[in-house]
């Protein structure tokens, strides 16, 4: 029996936002759901006899992935046309954390003195990326970390030489690398040797995604790529044969027909922002208190991907955040438990294990800590936790809670017992965070689902040269798709902070580079 | 940390399928996984002149809903052709358990003294489908429920007249009612009157699906409706308004085509049997011991929907199975842990929730029991149970199985202490079985994710006319689909036992009355 059915709603919606925000970088990104039209392809003999504009690759999106692949293909010497449906583009990437997750012995790793090495990052990676782990499209991510970094060094972003040790959500302290995900955990140190691959931006006396944006808007403004704003993609066009030859946008309230000789990339981002198709997919996450991107995450690629033939993968697959460690490092010293007062994940986990669990099992869960703990949390902190319960026995908390009695006594004893000795046998927290949790009085803190924000990893189905793949496993012609549009890194777990822009910009670049070297098709 | 990765096999293969058979009636069904065909959509355009055969209502696939969409679309007087790849038919429907789901107040809940009314019957399903549960789809069937009585028996599937009250997997016993779910689930107990549902069906001093379909092969042969075995449905035929007008088939190694004037309904069952898409959809399933259907549950259904611009809906979702009480009864006095010695679900739960618990989060579980009830086990039963532990303390027992010390003490003496009062705060397991366990020596069985076998549920995304719908939830004209080739009724969990069939029946019924009555398409 799970927990998830009816539960009642134990804080307000104000609270709920408020509790998400836990992981405050996540906060900007929070939007409302939208939905959206068309997706279906337009069958190339229905055109009007004149295409409104002609380029070899037309790209859907300019975020991330859209700007990687429009460098690449303009290098590569293709005629370039960008549609972006903002006046301004950037997408998620534009307003991220700023984390880009590289290694294999980066220059700023080896700078720092942290030894790695393309197997052990992929031996990471392909652990905690978890069921459906893709071997093929996580060995090429590894195989083009090193080239990576040099190329967005190359394009100007920049990254202080200097390590952050605490155990953050973000970076924002400015520095240039950190612990960006779990490879401390002892399941995951098991198999690759720790070390920090999240790289932080940094531009402007500021953190963050613009520092990574910006430089890459410059760098497709140089390359002779045009960029159309304000033109929302609605369809692709698809001829007798099966291939996509164009796309349908509309601009100022009129559909206008782009043609493309060599290939349509599709780099419009997840669909965390339509309720429908998280209604359909992942209907866990409308309990969610935000979506993690912008209103542009209305999956309007994916589905015009699958309307023109694409097969998707892990497509309800989600990467839902909360961060114990996300207001303030020492709440991994409190204990997290679920509405039976059990223990299910280390508090010391990266926010989407943590969250993932939350979301798809547990449903109901409170961060419980003593005084001592309380007492260590800044002020400034505080104002994003949503303390549910106070009392100077853990019977009175539970009780509070609606926990059956006994239940939650019994989790924190046996932690005390363990902790005592600074040990954790249930989940190996590390050993800094293993106190015993005493000092009245005792602290709940709201961490259910209603507190979780959360993203979208499933999408269109790509091969290895970022081509979406019907469901016979053969490319669309004509068509790729990279970033949050298709499944490529993150299986049923999101890796790392990081991870999403190393592979919007990897997939990106990859599909630029393979479009423009496309044989005009029709 | 989840407990899923790179976990060492406990138990060898033969093992793995003997522990899965604990749900003995799901052993018969267990197939190997096979990979199939081409399912991209064949241009009308490019077809040969002559069509090899044509007809109304063309349906692909001969099971259960193959089947009730054949008989109500020949009575509503349309010409049918079924092609069905296997020479006799039958698919999961003619070898399943042979229960029914059925409710409201079937003239058999009557005789028997249940009361249930449509709403009682909702309110159940729609909370334990659980997230992605769909108001409609669930109203329609339930509906619909007390007419799906009245058309089996009047076709000639018998019901005895009586009521089993253990507690099982499936119905040995040859009774005609049993709480098949979760009914009496504290949970569910708490928005809907527990009823029994479960319609067991017998025939021929048997239980099982040929009493089901035995007497609904025999409608089809009466009603007119043309099958075709040993053909073996490969794509759709597609016009250039996106259409479907027919489909190819492989008949005698050769390529045939049918027209469709009025419609194609697809009925090809799950795709449990295909490792690609397993792997690109459910990857924890690749764990599974074994998949519960036949060699057609490949997927080829869903894929060609897919192909022709279906939509999908919650299509990683599946059922994995695990009865703690599929051998014996007295198991549910056991308690079931995970490899950190935590209890996670009622012992008395329906298989499904168990399974789903294990597969999606546990991965490893041992059921743990005492001497007294390992002594309740009659023998034939221990066959099917794999015991990997036996130990005279529980710290023994928990040593070999690699739990670290004192986790499963904790949770036996949590566990005892309740017990010794009848209660079970942590999961409200039903009275009965609540006994604590003190009797040495102590045993554990293995109940890992090797010894689970799963079904899928998630497919394309119909309306509540069975009509496939396309990303923009519009109709894919001319395309129908019931059964295991579309989403239904289970969401996030497979409702009870019964609840296949029925949907199968019901939504093949519905695609067979809306195809049936279409204008001529072309
Ligand atoms: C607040 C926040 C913090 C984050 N922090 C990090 C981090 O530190 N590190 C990390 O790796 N990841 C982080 N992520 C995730 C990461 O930013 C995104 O996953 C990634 O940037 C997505 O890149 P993309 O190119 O796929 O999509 P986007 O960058 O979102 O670009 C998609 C673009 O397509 C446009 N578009 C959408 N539909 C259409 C259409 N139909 N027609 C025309 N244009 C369209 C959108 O307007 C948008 O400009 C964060 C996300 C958020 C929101
Ligand atoms: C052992 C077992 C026990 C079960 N017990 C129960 C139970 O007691 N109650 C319950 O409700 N459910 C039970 N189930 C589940 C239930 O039987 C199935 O979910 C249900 O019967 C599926 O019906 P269907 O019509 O969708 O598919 P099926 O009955 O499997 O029919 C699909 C048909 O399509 C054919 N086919 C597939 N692909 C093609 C193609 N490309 N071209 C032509 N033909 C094709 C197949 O050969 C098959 O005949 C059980 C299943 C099994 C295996």
């Amino acid at each position: 029996m799970t927990e998830k059915q009816h539960q009642p709603l134990k804080v307000s919606r104000r609270d709920f936002v408020k509790g998400a925000a836990a992981g405050a970088t996540f906060l900007a990104g929070a939007s409302a759901m939208t939905s959206c039209g068309s997706a279906a392809p337009v069958p190339a003999s229905g055109l009007p006899e004149k295409w409104d504009g002609e380029a070899d690759v037309v790209i859907a999106g300019f975020g991330g992935a859209g700007a990687a692949a429009a460098i690449e293909a303009a290098e590569a010497g293709a005629k370039v046309l960008v549609l972006e449906r903002t006046p301004t583009g950037g997408g998620s990437t534009a307003i991220c954390g700023g984390i880009i997750y590289m290694g294999g012995g980066t220059p700023l790793q080896r700078a720092l003195g942290f030894e790695d090495s393309r197997d052990n990052m992929y031996n990471y990676i392909f652990a905690s990326a978890g069921d459906g782990a893709d071997e093929e499209l996580i060995g090429l991510f590894c195989d083009k970390s090193l080239e990576l970094y040099d190329w967005v060094t190359g394009l100007g972003v920049q990254f202080n030489e200097s390590f952050m040790e605490m155990k953050a959500a973000g970076v924002p302290t400015g520095d240039g690398l950190l612990y960006s995900g779990n490879e401390k955990q002892a399941q995951y140190a098991a198999v690759a040797d720790p070390t920090p691959r999240g790289h932080g931006a940094f531009a402007d006396g500021r953190v963050g995604g613009h520092a990574i944006f910006a430089p890459l808007k410059v760098a497709v403004e140089a390359s002779g790529a045009e960029v159309i704003y304000e033109a929302l993609v609605r369809s692709l066009v698809v001829n007798a044969e099966g291939r996509v030859v164009g796309l349908e946008a509309e601009i100022d309230g009129e559909s206008k027909y782009y043609k493309a000789n060599k290939g349509v990339i599709l780099c419009a981002g997840g669909y965390a922002a339509n309720a429908e198709m998280v209604e359909l997919h992942c209907p866990e996450c409308l309990r969610c208190a935000a979506n993690v991107g912008t209103p542009g995450d209305d999956g309007s690629g994916i589905r015009m991907g699958q309307g023109a033939g694409g097969d998707v993968r892990m497509l309800g697959e989600t990467a839902p955040f909360a961060f114990v460690y996300g207001s303030a490092e020492c709440l991994c010293r409190s204990i997290l438990v679920n509405g039976k007062g059990q223990r299910f994940v280390g508090e010391d986990n990266y926010g989407e294990w943590v969250g993932d669990l939350i979301v798809r099992e547990h449903n109901v869960a409170y961060l419980v800590l003593d005084d001592a703990v309380w007492g260590m949390v800044p002020e400034a902190s505080k104002e994003y936790l949503t303390v549910v319960g106070q009392a100077d026995t853990i019977a009175e908390l539970a009780q509070g809670l609606g926990i059956e009695p006994g239940l939650l006594e019994n989790t924190v004893q046996l932690y005390n017992e363990y902790a005592a000795e600074g040990e954790d046998p249930l989940f190996h927290k590390e050993s800094t965070y293993v106190v015993p949790l005493e000092t009245p009085p005792f602290y709940a803190l709201f961490f259910g689902v209603e507190a979780t924000a959360f993203f979208t990893n499933g999408g269109l189905r790509i091969n290895p040269k970022s081509q979406v793949l019907d469901v016979n496993g053969e490319p669309v012609p004509g068509l790729y798709a990279a970033g949050r549009n298709a499944f490529a890194i993150p299986a049923r777990h999101y890796v790392a902070s990081g991870v999403a822009v190393a592979e919007v910009l990897t997939f990106g670049r990859i599909a630029g580079q393979n479009a423009s070297a496309e044989e005009p098709g029709q």
